[in-house]
């Protein structure tokens, strides 16, 4: 992938994750200061923890964008809420989350790859973090049940997505970025299938409560 | 500020840190050991998470007047807290917390600023979480609901020294110390002002639940 | 203590976490992949903060086998559950879990001891890390109430034994393989009698809610 393509959808996944973070909130009762405060955390939280365990600096202390793009769509989604609950502008957000989990679970894996860090494992592993770390932090400090509770099929399609990138950029090295390309589109639309469908985790994979 | 000065006021808002975390834990009943971790997890934990961030050695692993403090702080709180609730030793408390969150943003942004880490943002951000980072940990860890989803003014008088202090120090860099003696003051007066009057978050800010 | 026979705990250890993990997060509803991410977390999660604070690689991405066992002990104990869940196999666990926290508690504080870190409270404060952060880690995601509210006597033992091998190791580190070898064993006694006398907090130590 052009690092220009990526870079515009890890924004449009930025500001997706920091107005559904808002969202989330919003019911509970919040001010513009913690909505901020929980759409940067959904934002970057996740890279930043896999940035912590690689012992590699923090992605976002050299690209500030990601915290700039991330606090002011906080702001227009606090104060906007009402017009960004409107069902179309919802479904919007829904699949720029799901854009920006494809591109974050790859790229977070990716860079694993380049580090050759606890492979094969680790990539996986710290892919999903990327994706989903920022979100479960939020849901964490919002006293919210976080993603993993819930019936809804959020992480494994990016599982599914990363271990397949893993597997044949094994194989296929020299074709990492066509590999990558084509995995994310893939990712995306298993999300995005599920989005439109709402469909839930099969019951062989669940004990209900 | 001088050197003492500041380590006098930041063993006094460790011991009000320790103190007001164990008075938050017990009402959901609690033992002593439970209550010490709460104690030191409130006093070192924002730090903490600002040093591993920073990638820096953690600030107690050189010094550890601070977990020391917080243990026998946090023990008188437990088998002291009858007479640690009356009113006007808890008032004392949140007067000493006040202080300590000024002296910890404004040295936790300091610190970000010497290392020239994410410029302007970085110093802002890791000063907040050096402040209120202990407190949001040991309210996740007790269940209880986080300081940011409640409408008490408790980080906006930190978000704007934070803001002031990075202000002010980029355009006068020789009057650092001056500067944050200010500006440390100045956060604590709007904070005890706060507590003082009792103010909440104004309307403009907030979004009922 | 000899490598292999530590290993042979670490596993076991790992194998008790991840299970004990599982079964506690299933009257919630969950799936198997919720499920699985809850084992890993509760098996590795403990020494992997101790590594980001030691600031040295985490331990998991030089031998995956935490990881897979975790993995795996997890699907098992998920789909295997209503077994699991029979007396004797759950006391079974409840013992392995005993004998994994009284490893991990001495294994982490003698890693700090090694790196010279924040002597003598850091192999303290590290090796209770190691050996409950993972189980608290897993019921802040999953919404439990932590074990540090409980009254069940789960950390007091753990501490009780990282003193004692720090004291011990401190005057006589010839002998830190013995010392630690005892010190683990009458760590798992302490707290094997307390599963089975089912001993609770002492009044002494607690403030009823």
């Amino acid at each position: 992938m052009t690092q220009n393509f990526s870079f515009i959808i890890a924004m449009l996944g930025t500001i997706a994750f920091a107005v559904t973070a808002v969202l989330a909130v919003i019911p509970k009762g919040i001010d513009v200061f913690g909505a901020s405060v929980m759409g940067i955390i959904t934002a970057i939280g996740g890279g930043t923890i896999r940035d912590i365990i690689l012992d590699v600096p923090v992605f976002w202390s050299t690209d500030l964008s990601y915290i700039w793009v991330a606090l002011v769509s906080s702001i227009i989604a606090f104060y906007g809420h009402h017009w960004m609950k409107k069902k179309y502008i919802y479904q919007l957000m829904l699949y720029l989350d799901a854009a920006g989990i494809a591109l974050f679970v790859i790229q977070g894996a990716d860079k694993v790859i380049q580090l050759n860090f606890a492979m094969p494992v680790g990539p996986v592993v710290l892919g999903l973090i990327t994706a989903i770390g920022g979100g479960i932090t939020r849901d964490i400090i919002a006293g919210n049940s976080t993603l993993l509770m819930k019936k809804e099929l959020y992480a494994v399609p990016l599982t599914i997505g990363a271990i397949a990138y893993v597997f044949l950029v094994s194989i296929l090295p020299q074709y990492s970025i066509l590999i990558g390309s084509i995995v994310i589109i893939f990712t995306f639309l298993m999300r995005a299938i599920i989005i439109y469908k709402k469909l839930n985790v099969p019951k062989w994979m669940l004990i209900q409560s």
